[in-house]
């Protein structure tokens, strides 16, 4: 099976109990797999797992070696606290965004009761789902800590949308961790996955990160609601820090370009580089909103050139 | 140190990060630390503690005993998803309850957003703190197995909210998921703390959390705001399943009596019962409204009675 496939896959398996209306409530089954299918680009979980291979050692059956189906189900957790944090992220408090991936939002669906309880069940299931991965026992506490600092309070996802409360942030600082910190977390778990240090992914996962989120302001700014699948302009509505209006729109589609090729000269040396090579390139090929790709169509082919050369 | 101190150092010790303004932002900080201090009664983490301490085989020094430091950090995870709930339920779209411990809830106080916000990271935290609490790596993956049982999707403390979303549900199954769930994991917890076998304090754990949530409901109906220290009436505002409408104010009395002395009755053998029938005594006096103990003084004297007996 092929990338996609077995993130498919380790998500059915995971939220398979959602069939059993003994123990989930039928709202709640339906909102939580309204929330997780089908998915976007699922970008971060695909992470996860070209990492793991392009730090993969050659020869099969390796002891410590884990196996697809194990790394599947890592990497389909880190996907299901993305979802989550759109779930939540959508609700009337806010992004108040009746529209995600062209379909109903979660509250906008099932309402906001489930909604917020779509997010929490999602959270904690991401948590039981790792604990249950078949990794050793050993591997298993620092991927949780790796996932929590993802996702937390303390730098990670859930400080990141709390930034946009306060009066005063830095641009980097809350873009480091409303986006950076959870691709930050899934390229150290594809190294951990594969027995990889970590120390050197960080700073690649980073640069993707903020690239994302640079991307994201810009499309924020420049798109509209049909090609986004989600309302456009909420930066501005909300009075939110956004890059385009810190940096300029130029500016802005500078630094997105300047941030990947600084994510691909800090990729670290590994076994198979060309495989997460290629999911930067898809990655580059979504980033860059459908508004400027029509005027530039280039844009994104220097940006693959660059990340071969 | 006594239960109740380490259990306030261990969350102490948890919410150490909010002090770091660097990687957690002040607003989300402050809500954080007002949804978990100062705390309730702290039962959950308690009954963690007792069981454990009920469970503790003599001889200290014993090679596989968890130390205290570590016990109370898995207490504490199990308090610090107990109050991402409250925060979440005291939300406009479930309870819109102002009031919590007698002071404003953390939406009142902070607004929804950070609202949202710090009950998605206290269970963060939680997990986090299970994960880089000090036992073996083989008890790790079967407490957080314990723990994402009792506040999940699947038959727990989420699934359990999400009940009253739906137009039909058995009053059992709906207590047993919101409630009882998280006392059974609870004392769960204590045992696998103690390297005792988990079966025998199920059945424990889901009679002290079927009683708790009958409690709950008698004091909804009977007490007001200033004794509960939170909104009174909820249920019937919200066209919830109370006890009290099912079987009447006598009968939920009953079953709250009844449900205690099949706590009692299902109390395990174990080398130190006292250390939980303590537990137990406290919290039976805890759980008669104070409506009900000022007209019959004695209700819960008859209760402690009947468990030393």
């Amino acid at each position: 099976m092929g990338i996609p496939e077995r993130i498919e896959a380790a998500l059915e398996r995971g939220l398979s109990f959602c069939e059993m209306p003994s123990s989930c409530p039928p709202g709640l089954s339906a909102a939580m797999r309204h929330a997780v299918f089908p998915g976007g680009a699922r970008l971060r979980p695909s992470l996860v797992l070209s990492v793991a291979a392009a730090c993969a050692r050659d020869g099969d059956g390796d002891e410590g070696e884990i196996a697809e189906t194990a790394q599947a189900d890592v990497a389909a957790a880190i996907e299901l606290l993305h979802c989550a944090s759109l779930v939540h992220d959508d609700l009337p408090c806010f992004d108040d965004a009746a529209v995600r991936r062209g379909r109903p939002s979660v509250h906008a669906a099932f309402g906001q009761e489930l909604a917020v309880l779509t997010g929490d069940g999602l959270i904690v299931l991401a948590f039981d789902i790792l604990a249950q991965a078949d990794v050793p026992a050993s591997l298993l506490r620092s991927m949780l800590r790796t996932v929590a600092r993802g996702v937390g309070a303390q730098g990670g996802l859930v400080a990141g949308q709390a930034w946009e409360s306060e009066r005063t942030v830095g641009l980097r600082t809350y873009h480091k961790a409303k986006t950076a910190a959870l691709f930050q977390a899934g390229a150290r778990l594809g190294a951990e996955l594969s027995g990889a240090p970590v120390g050197p992914w960080a700073e690649f996962g980073a640069r993707l990160g903020e690239a994302y989120q640079v991307a994201d302001d810009l499309r924020d700014t420049l798109d509209d609601e049909a090609n986004l699948g989600k309302p456009a302009g909420q930066d501005a509505a909300h009075d939110r820090p956004n890059a385009c209006s810190v940096l300029g729109i130029n500016g802005a589609l500078d630094r997105l370009r300047a941030l990947l090729d600084q994510a691909v000269e800090a990729l670290p040396t590994c076994p198979h580089p060309e495989r997460v090579v290629a999911w930067v390139e898809g990655f580059g090929a979504r980033l860059y909103p459908r508004a400027v790709t029509a005027e530039e169509p280039s844009a994104n082919h220097n940006m693959v050139a660059d990340l071969r050369a």
